[in-house]
């Protein structure tokens, strides 16, 4: 390290991590939920990377090993998708998991345990999310699960101890997201309130992690947050223009597509907790 | 009833139904085809409702219980979709039908009369889809099917027909929406012709009335007449600033999350037919 | 011919094909990826052509002979589709395909190969797909494969070796397209750079092309070609208002919507090769 990281270290990194996107074009294939295939295409699109929605299991052996980074989202999950996942994610390649609503039944947990335990370079979910899958996958008694309250400090505690468990990036999106290695927590402050009401942002957010893991794989915590903030900050923009959920996803896209080394520098608000 | 049912007074219901969807943002499983999900599940969050597109089977029993509604749509039925839908249509919540094309083929029209069987609280369809349907689920002779002539006269007669023979509400999209329970025929007058332009509007509304008996199952006929002329007048909105069906599309989604209650109680058009 | 196919010529031609899809609004059953159904249907039908996304075998006897065109794309390919596509490609109706990342696996290259020997009226891929198919398909030791070059002497020379082979028009996109049924070439010169930043243009021109086919089955080499020219137009046209590639995206559906004779006759840019 020796070199501090500040804002401003920060929104280089920042600016490098989607330099090297539009550089390379890395190839991201995604096993993803039916409802957000068009917006995270097109996200990942906008971003410069080369997405494949390829879900076939018979196709995996051949396609899989010649992507950057693989995405696997659980939104859609059925039984016959399932081993395509878990073909995918143990590929060899650097991975990402969405675990859309984990708890939304045993079956869908029990899926995202098992992949969780591939185990993918990065986990993003919301507060509820991250909290279930802690709390399955911790034996430690301290996680109360979905109804708990979601104090932040809980949620902290709960992405480091998954973290740790699973030996994977977590990332914990919300008013501010959080990014945690298990030791080192970062904290990504970009993004308007509006774009919970644009259906699969979420989704979109985490190709988009793929796509960063996969043009520099070799710091997933500092990819995860990047794209987190990258994502926030198109978002912000597209808020100028946008007058309610439809137009801010167009001009989110837009932004994110016409994103300059000024704007990323000088926008991304990422910090190192202490 | 007592009090009169005059256009001010569905204009006041409207909104006391659109604002019940944005306080308590229904839980609506969606199970529905691959093309409209997107503009779906975007119509459902722009109107304040909280939209979860799961069909795995095994996920039903934990998920569907918990649900507000239940939206069910065969315009990419398949045969192992169908399973799904029959088991989250038996789940015990109230539900909506979308019958696409219902006489696309013999495979499609068996499930949409099976499905009708168990029964939805509301079907929404077009003229043919319902005729269609009439001519298929009831014993008389009167119906002539899809390649009639599509007179109002007996559209609404089979509307209603179908309305008492299945025991659900049954609403008939057009230039004018009529809304029945086999007794009372409602008409909702709002939308603008380019809405037909953009794929999935149908979809999209029919998911808006399982939204709106979720969020008030006390009187279904109501709820689908109002969510049919909110979605209409959102169109309206939509039409001052669009220059084609794909910017209508954006600007729709964009008004039916900004509505507010002056714009809805003078701009809704509902009738109760003498 | 013995009337001259100037670039006025093929203006009105292509008015006239665009006037049929109008008129006729013929059905075009799509089987096509999971990604691009959205923007496929809505550009169907701002160019007035009625789309229909059906993929269950068992609806395809029933449905397909009533259909005026049918479109098949293997972009998410999966063994449960394949035996549909087979189904709905020989059920006699003229039917267009788009062969996605052909090279992507074994898998996707044989059911690629086994579709086209049903024949299609059309394909159109990249140079990179048709170079794959060529490749795979003639037994000439010419063809590189996807390795190669893409000089577009050699692809010219492969599509041309693969239309013959086939007996199918081939299309293959690009800066300039080129459509040749193996003995003809023509080149299609419409189009912006930027629609290459919105997912699944290709598969939506594709689709266009489908629904120009069933709208005129007598010459399939000129309906790619206005196809191709009249997408790329309404590209063109779309790039005036367009802040990137989500912005592109909707003002070209409603530029395809909109068009009208002096900007098609004046607009589209198709040669005849010497």
């Amino acid at each position: 390290m020796g070199e501090e990281r500040t804002e401003a270290w920060w929104g280089r990194r920042a600016w490098a991590l989607l330099s090297a996107v539009r550089a390379r074009a890395p190839l991201v294939q995604c096993i993803t939920n039916l409802v957000s295939m068009d917006i995270a295409a097109n996200a990942l699109t906008a971003a410069g990377a080369s997405p494949a929605m390829l879900h076939c299991i018979r196709e995996i052996p051949d396609f899989t090993p010649r992507c950057h980074a693989v995405y696997i989202n659980v939104g859609t999950l059925s039984e016959d998708w399932l081993p395509s996942m878990r073909a995918a994610a143990s590929a060899g390649r650097p991975w990402v998991l969405d675990p859309v609503a984990a708890a939304a039944s045993q079956f869908r947990m029990e899926a995202c345990l098992e992949l969780l335990a591939l185990p993918p370079a990065v986990v993003r979910g919301n507060a509820s999310e991250i909290l279930a899958l802690a709390a399955r996958s911790d034996s430690s008694p301290t996680f109360k699960g979905v109804d708990s309250s979601h104090d932040s400090g809980e949620v902290l505690q709960a992405a480091k101890a998954l973290a740790r468990s699973s030996g994977t990036v977590v990332a914990v999106s919300g008013a501010v997201d959080f990014i945690t290695d298990g030791e080192q927590v970062i904290s990504a402050s970009n993004g308007v309130a509006m774009m919970q009401k644009i259906t699969a942002t979420g989704c979109a957010v985490t190709a988009l992690i793929a796509a960063f893991v996969g043009a520099d794989p070799s710091d997933a915590l500092a990819a995860a947050a990047c794209a987190l903030a990258i994502f926030g900050l198109a978002g912000e923009i597209g808020m100028e223009s946008a007058k309610g959920p439809a137009s801010l996803r167009m001009h989110l896209i837009d932004a994110l597509y016409g994103l300059d080394e000024q704007t990323v520098t000088s926008g991304v608000k990422i910090a190192l907790l202490p």
